[in-house]
């Protein structure tokens, strides 16, 4: 099946008739002419289709019925004969840790199989810039998409970087997928508080085949930062701008992805990104700053936590329903200065005799909560609802599992959250 | 009570006591010195504490145990003696409606008032140029801050509008809080299709006694906007900058909150504002454009409708529990492009079996939504997700209520979803 990865009944019949393999390259007739690269398929995909990447980077379903299909040249299941990664002993050593994503899609179609496999060889064979600032080994720890990453994926993740700490490792990039980035950053942040090496989480919003992908000046900036920048702590470093000129490093509790598909979606909420990596420096921003705390991991997160974003005809049943579960907090997204309507007080009350910790985040994304400027927000003070500051609601969620992970109860959950652990929020 | 408004039990002693009202100049001696105006209080309010509004426009809260208070100067609860307002007939005519919020809170707190009674008079004597742009009647629709604004305010307020088309006003002015202002501005856009009228929604961030205040530079400029621009449809009318200067008219299906406390907080977003206000010019961006179509109100919202915002550690079972309520449709804020996590697929699934819309956009908030780029996002297309192309989500969340509350039944409502009815997505 390897060879046919993902295809079953009438497209695996197709492909097989026509001698053609995942990873092939391969000339399709259908409305028009299309040339690429024939892709897998997924666990809920029909059988009526095949997929092929083109030239361009986007994937294309094309319906068996309708088409013509020749192979132009074939995968070479083999690994290519790659050569040899030179070490250079005067370099400082990185480790790269692989979980999936754009950023390692070139090899995933290449190969025809879905797992990115990253060899230290493939990785230096496909940006050989790398290899003049540091020596890299790599490893593949997972290989999902980020939209499939869970809290658990978070802990791996966490887990493997503490085991690097005291080694040989001047510092640590995680490929990773763009969607939920800065969840993981976050988590990270939290976990690995006052970590003594820099980690730079890397992905890349175009796939590396394509003209305007990003990812190969994401690598090199992110392990040019990593060797030079003599910092510490988790950042995501992505591209500053739409042109390949600056590459920004944003510390990872205060990062978000505010665009579907440019190669700069990445923005630090509140201020500007810690450092920006220009083709010959690496510039660190003089407003930059961090709380500096001794390396105390605490790797675990609980999910028993709800993101409540309120809006007008919200159904405090919902929340009715979350108090009556296994919740043991909410993050409220506000609106504006931390509110959410009067309709919502009688659950809200519920929730505070059941226990739950209950914290104000606002859907403007940028800018304090201010709870005592309204009556509204004065309210919810009074019912028992804490304001988390102008924490991203994205944090503050990924920050509350991990409160809740390692603490006994909710009142030394409550302690954690109104700590500034990992500068994610202006005191 | 109108004297006390709000207080009761131990605070409303102490005030009867000392012979202080609601609306009072008070000086207040606690740890230090307080001088402000006695503001009303809300239904959960304890009765340990009063409320006064600093001259800095915000309002401290003081235990009465530890307090001393006495009355500067008393309150006039008559109304004052303003200038009866001249009418111009040769100026154009404007309604201004008053929902609430911040623009209408000074007048709150100097009557001591919890209502907002913005009588022409008033109007005029607060901001006196607007009697040199325009004949403005006012109205008190209702005042509730925002937050607490529903969709059947919603409804009233575009019923009322609807009334005042081909009748004498050239425009409305709806005078709004900013916390939920876009979910409105949103609802009205699609309720009152092809307006033939301009309407400004008007706020202000600091409240109309501050030196900072926002709330006359939007008001005029509104008034200017509505009498000048010849145009039509419903805008949202706030600072551009955090300077006196530039005042934004963005178009009220593509505008966001993104700041909890600047002046400029709304942005439009994929792009710039549809017209600029400056101190004698009214500029139009030229990339500005809309949907031109017939007038058609249709005026009802339907709240069976869910947000419902991915994050990794998203139990299913909430969204298990909408299926299984009254809801009709899901609008999904996912990552990227346009996903959610394969451990939704099988909830996704019964809500498609049971009928409900579901409609994709992501937490990016500003892109498009592109779902046949990656295999998540062809999964989700093969699950009967329906990609909402660049709207906003909050957009998209009230125009599912509006399409739900217009619609015999979910293809109905499908069919509205995917037609751009307002200039709510670039096609």
């Amino acid at each position: 099946m390897l060879n046919h990865s993902g295809y079953r009944g009438k497209s695996l019949a197709f492909l097989q008739k026509n001698n053609v393999r995942v990873g092939d390259v391969v000339k399709v007739i259908a409305d028009s002419s299309y040339s690429g690269i024939l892709m897998p398929r997924y666990e809920y995909s029909d059988d009526e289709h095949i997929v092929l990447k083109l030239k361009s980077g986007y994937n294309i379903g094309l319906e068996i019925d309708k088409i013509k299909i020749e192979t132009e040249s074939s995968t070479n299941m083999k690994k290519e004969n790659l050569p040899q990664v030179q070490v250079d002993p005067k370099l400082p050593k990185l480790l790269l840790i692989s979980t999936g994503g754009t950023i390692a899609s070139r090899i995933d179609y290449r190969t025809g199989g879905v797992t990115p496999a990253l060899t230290a060889a493939e990785l230096n064979a496909a940006v050989p810039e790398l290899g003049k600032i540091a020596n890299i080994d790599t490893e593949v720890l997972f290989s999902e998409y980020s939209e499939n990453l869970l809290p658990e994926h978070w802990k791996k993740i966490a887990e493997r970087i503490d085991s690097c700490i005291r080694t040989e490792y001047k510092g640590i990039i995680v490929a990773h997928g763009t969607d939920t980035m800065q969840y993981t950053a976050a988590a990270l942040s939290f976990a690995l508080t006052g970590i003594p090496i820099p980690v730079a989480l890397v992905g890349s919003q175009r796939s590396s085949d394509r003209p305007s992908s990003d990812a190969a000046l994401n690598l090199i900036s992110a392990a040019k930062f990593l060797v030079e920048s003599n910092t510490s702590g988790i950042y995501v470093v992505m591209h500053n701008s739409i042109n390949d000129d600056e590459v920004a490093c944003h510390w990872g509790t205060r990062v978000r992805k505010n665009h579907t598909s440019r190669r700069n979606a990445f923005q630090t909420i509140s201020g500007s990104p810690a450092y920006i990596v220009k083709n010959d420096s690496i510039e660190k921003n003089p407003q930059f700053n961090y709380v500096k705390r001794e390396y105390t991991p605490r790797i675990n997160f609980d999910t028993r936590i709800a993101l409540v974003k309120y809006y007008p005809g919200l159904d405090p049943k919902i929340v009715d329903y979350i108090i009556s579960s296994r919740y043991k907090a909410i993050i409220f997204e506000g609106t504006g200065l931390g509110h959410i309507g009067k309709i919502m007080y009688e659950s809200v009350g519920k929730a505070k005799k059941k226990g739950l910790f209950m914290g104000m985040t606002s859907q403007c994304i940028d800018g304090m909560v201010s709870m005592t400027v309204y009556e509204s927000g004065r309210d919810l003070l009074n019912l028992g609802i804490i304001p988390l500051f102008n924490m991203i609601p994205e944090t503050a969620l990924v920050k509350a599992m991990w409160a809740l992970g390692n603490s006994k109860n909710t009142e030394e959950m409550e302690k954690l959250m109104k700590e500034n652990i990992a500068s994610e929020f202006s005191d």
